[in-house]
């Protein structure tokens, strides 16, 4: 058996809202009224009453309803650097559009990017002061693929003044926006304030089934409903996402405080083992990253061994290093069901 | 109240499957087992099993799901331009790509479009013959803008010899190919085998919710799945259309035959009116137009007193002409479900 094949087999998991199932849609529908008439291509109230629901949430004159937030951000990139007239945008290196969209980016809207920040931290105020002329900056909060860093609220502030001084428009990927109030103590409103156009997902810590709000002015919407329409992401009903979305969004949105202490909480228990540790040390939202010396074989095998005793998931993959071994948790539902007991077996086994 | 309302309280209608809502996506996974688990960005089994499916049926070699018809179709030219290094496709002036995507096709790619045909009618095989060098021919099978019109069969082989013979890829826009299949009394895989690349939607004449299939060889299939991802419909999970898509194929799949005669019945009916006359005259697949002698107000009053005397909704919009508007007929299994006595009464009120 494999890492992989031993995670799924588990009964309990650390990360996550449970296995995404079909359940997750089952759920969201069952107590949906059949008569209700579906969205008909961006229009019905639907669609239009969760983006007026969530324009106002995020305080935001406009927002739209997309598929996916790979189509929503390339538009916004695509949209500021029409109007500022530039072609470059500037974002991380280890930004989703960078690493995960097959050059999406480059390839249908030929922009370039310029990458702020390094493999191992987030940008700098120094850094961003140091852009030449860009249409947009892109800030990621917190920055997944480090293991869920945030830059200080107040240096994100100075970020966003210098930004409007010289025109530079701010775009937040807010993929996991709930997820950092608990640590800034602000309400999305506040945070999005500093943005001019913002993304949030409704299947990271909402635990939806798919799809994303981008949110901005209304000028910059009325742009981005054509360019949905060009994507072919206006489909002729969303409301299969929309429905789980606004559900699952009711159901958890009060829960991130929860999910951030229990994530700090199964941080310093790693910690507490030797050769083993979590990036950041104390989490500062619900996730984090957990690596484990030792070759890739040695600590799949150790993982596989501690899942097959105790029935709890930890990881299904690895991430091999030189001498040691990353992979990512990230706090949801799934870790309240798991008791005491259970999880004090899974630390002893997993300290011998 | 206006036309639109008027047909929305109707209790019959002559085309489609009923009302789009809720009920259409619950009443596909009342059956389905809750642990079954989503696909995952494209992989999992019910995404690939479908997809195995469909290319089995089209007899391509492989066969991939999309949100949309949108992306599918933009993709497949932009595959076919980059493998033929030729910028120039060819289509008729009213292809969904010309009309519907916003110029998706032209912003995303800067592909130049050739138009065949003209708005009252099919394109030739002279017209074909007479194209210059192109790196891709889409031909929409039936022409849906002009209210469903089919080539002979035997002029489609000779387009498809000619372009094999010129090195020009053949596309089949088949949003409604299966709406094809009695006229031509082909399967939908002798019809496929004229074609290079095949794309098919699961919300015409079939009722899902929406989503479609791009089918073709396998290197083109691999390089569209990199496309898919770059536009953003590469979801966590599709299974919320690929599970309904499924499902009211094989409910569907087998009632086309059914369709096309009721739409034959149908317009002979209309066309026995003064005044009131369809295109093609005899419907060739399930849909047709249906055009009213008047001004656009006097036939709204004409069609909405009909549709309040009897309950049973003609159409909910008027596209106005001179002397004359027409709609969009489009048989499923509504108009099943209207009884004779209903049908007499909506002809009778339509003559006065």
């Amino acid at each position: 058996m494999d890492l992989r094949t031993s995670y799924q087999q588990t009964s309990h998991q650390l990360s996550g809202h449970g296995k995404r199932t079909v359940g997750v849609l089952q759920q969201a529908f069952a107590e949906v009224d059949p008569n209700q008439v579906s969205d008909h291509y961006g229009t019905g109230e639907v669609i239009m009453r969760f983006e007026q629901k969530m324009a106002q949430e995020l305080g935001m004159e406009d927002a739209i309803f997309f598929p996916s937030g790979t189509m929503a951000q390339q538009i916004a990139l695509r949209i500021w650097a029409d109007e500022t007239g530039n072609r470059n945008v500037a974002y991380h290196p280890l930004c989703h559009l960078e690493i995960h969209e097959q050059d999406g980016l480059k390839e249908l809207h030929h922009l370039e990017a310029i990458l702020l920040g390094d493999d191992d931290r987030l940008m700098t105020l120094d850094e961003v002061k140091a852009l030449p002329d860009v249409a947009c900056l892109l800030i990621e909060l917190p920055q997944r693929e480090l293991g869920g860093y945030l830059p200080p609220f107040k240096e994100l502030e100075t970020i966003s003044q210098y930004c409007r001084e010289r025109g530079i428009r701010l775009h937040l990927d807010g993929a996991r926006l709930l997820e950092t109030l608990p640590y800034y103590e602000k309400t999305a409103e506040e945070v999005c304030a500093l943005f001019d156009s913002v993304y949030v997902s409704f299947y990271k810590g909402i635990g939806g089934i798919a799809g994303a709000i981008l949110a901005g002015p209304k000028p910059f919407c009325a742009d981005a409903r054509v360019w949905k329409r060009r994507y072919g992401g206006d489909l002729i009903g969303l409301y299969p996402y929309i429905i789980p979305a606004d559900y699952y969004y009711e159901l958890r949105k009060d829960r991130m405080g929860t999910y951030v202490e229990q994530a700090k909480e199964l941080a310093r228990r790693f910690n507490a083992i030797d050769g083993v540790w979590t990036t950041p040390e104390v989490p500062v939202t619900n996730m984090f990253h957990l690596h484990l010396e030792g070759d890739d074989e040695a600590v799949a095998a150790r993982i596989q061994s501690v899942q097959e005793t105790t029935g709890v998931g930890v990881t299904g993959y690895l991430v091999p290093h030189d001498h040691y071994c990353s992979t990512e948790i990230s706090i949801g539902d799934a870790y309240g069901e798991i008791d005491e007991h259970q999880l004090n077996r899974l630390f002893e086994q997993l300290e011998q």
